[in-house]
């Protein structure tokens, strides 16, 4: 029997590489998806395409209330911000959700502590991470050491172990380490802002990111924008 | 203006304690309550009765789903386990529920940046603590330094503390200060396994800790019990 780990997957490229990567080290996946009143709940459909496309063992989707705090633009109706320049010292943006990757990691170890497994697997990456504080290897580390102490398994010496595989690569090189593996990137979602197809709008941060990843990685980009520079 | 301060609030003895400990201190108080399947909803009344009786500014019931985690005795229709001998080395019991102070906590952590509120109140204590993993100071500890490397406050230098006023305190002790700042504790509900009509049993482990306690404290325990030890 392989080892089981869970798997945050939102739909987006990084979780899906992430998923491919905890899939070529072995282990049987449980990935875990979030309906939290985000505008761009067609992610969640790009989240089913890759648990099936990884071979999952089992995909569930968590309906939580994060409208009710309101205060970011994934989950209100403020507009999302286009076009910014990267390149101006630009601070945490006001697509941040308070507390998402924390809420959704509490529910992960959860999760864990239920199937008794010991690996949780999250793609967050610091390089071209957007300014998100909860990307950083210290809040995963914190994570992890927190975790540790909050539960069953961890209380009896059973180590959980909260990877972030993509945490020091670059977009690009999250890109070509997923073709490596055979990702295709066409059946993900990274817009905040997609039209009522879903389409991606090719002009927020996350399609900005992307686009110049696949542009740096020398590699092909799958997804139809509906606006922006091609 | 007051500071803020976001308060953990069960319904329970403890955290009606804890909520009265924040007010003493002089805290605006917003309670953040939660219905998770419990089998003992019972409680949510006791906590807008509490919430009420503290004057909050602000009382929020979120809803989250971890029955679909089962595996613990309150979210499950398991028995709750009754009379047990507390003297003997019990481990953790089947009544916990996984990661639930960490989801709990996370929810808050998100509240308290929307709200730009700097402290998080959590009734939890070690002592008379029933075995739970996530009740210990080494837990708060790890949970409050995650949380500053999580959060856009504490990114920005505007650092964030978690207060267990009654982590080190015995029941007794936390009845005696209850008591003291006037707590009405027949409107708080400990029960893990209330009748019909809200009644709490008597012999669940909550039960056995409270009476034991207001036993302890010398103090006229104000619940109406429907079996057990009166």
């Amino acid at each position: 029997m392989p080892d089981k780990a869970i798997l945050l997957l939102s739909g987006g490229l990084d979780s899906a590489t992430c998923g491919a990567i905890a899939k070529s080290r072995g282990f049987a996946l449980y990935a875990m998806s979030f309906r939290y009143g985000q505008r761009h709940a067609v992610e969640l459909d790009a989240a089913r395409r890759v648990a099936g496309f990884l071979g999952v063992t089992e995909h569930r989707i968590v309906d939580i209330d994060l409208r009710s705090f309101g205060h970011s633009a994934l989950t209100t109706d403020a507009p999302v911000p286009k076009d910014r320049d990267f390149g101006a010292a630009s601070g945490i943006p006001a697509t941040y959700v308070p507390a998402r990757n924390t809420i959704f990691l509490s529910y992960a170890v959860g999760w864990a502590e239920v199937l008794d497994c010991r690996d949780i697997f999250i793609g967050v990456n610091a390089v071209d991470y957007s300014g998100y504080p909860d990307c950083r290897s210290e809040y995963i580390s914190a994570f992890e050491r927190m975790a540790n102490l909050a539960t069953r398994a961890g209380a009896e010496g059973n180590k959980l172990t909260l990877h972030a595989p993509l945490i020091q690569m670059t977009k690009a090189e999250i890109i070509r380490a997923g073709v490596g593996l055979g990702v295709e990137y066409g059946i993900t979602h990274s817009c905040y802002d997609p039209d009522a197809r879903g389409r991606a709008c090719g002009a927020c941060d996350s399609c900005a990111i992307r686009r110049r990843g696949f542009a740096k990685a020398g590699v092909p980009d799958p997804t139809l924008y509906t606006e922006g520079r091609q």
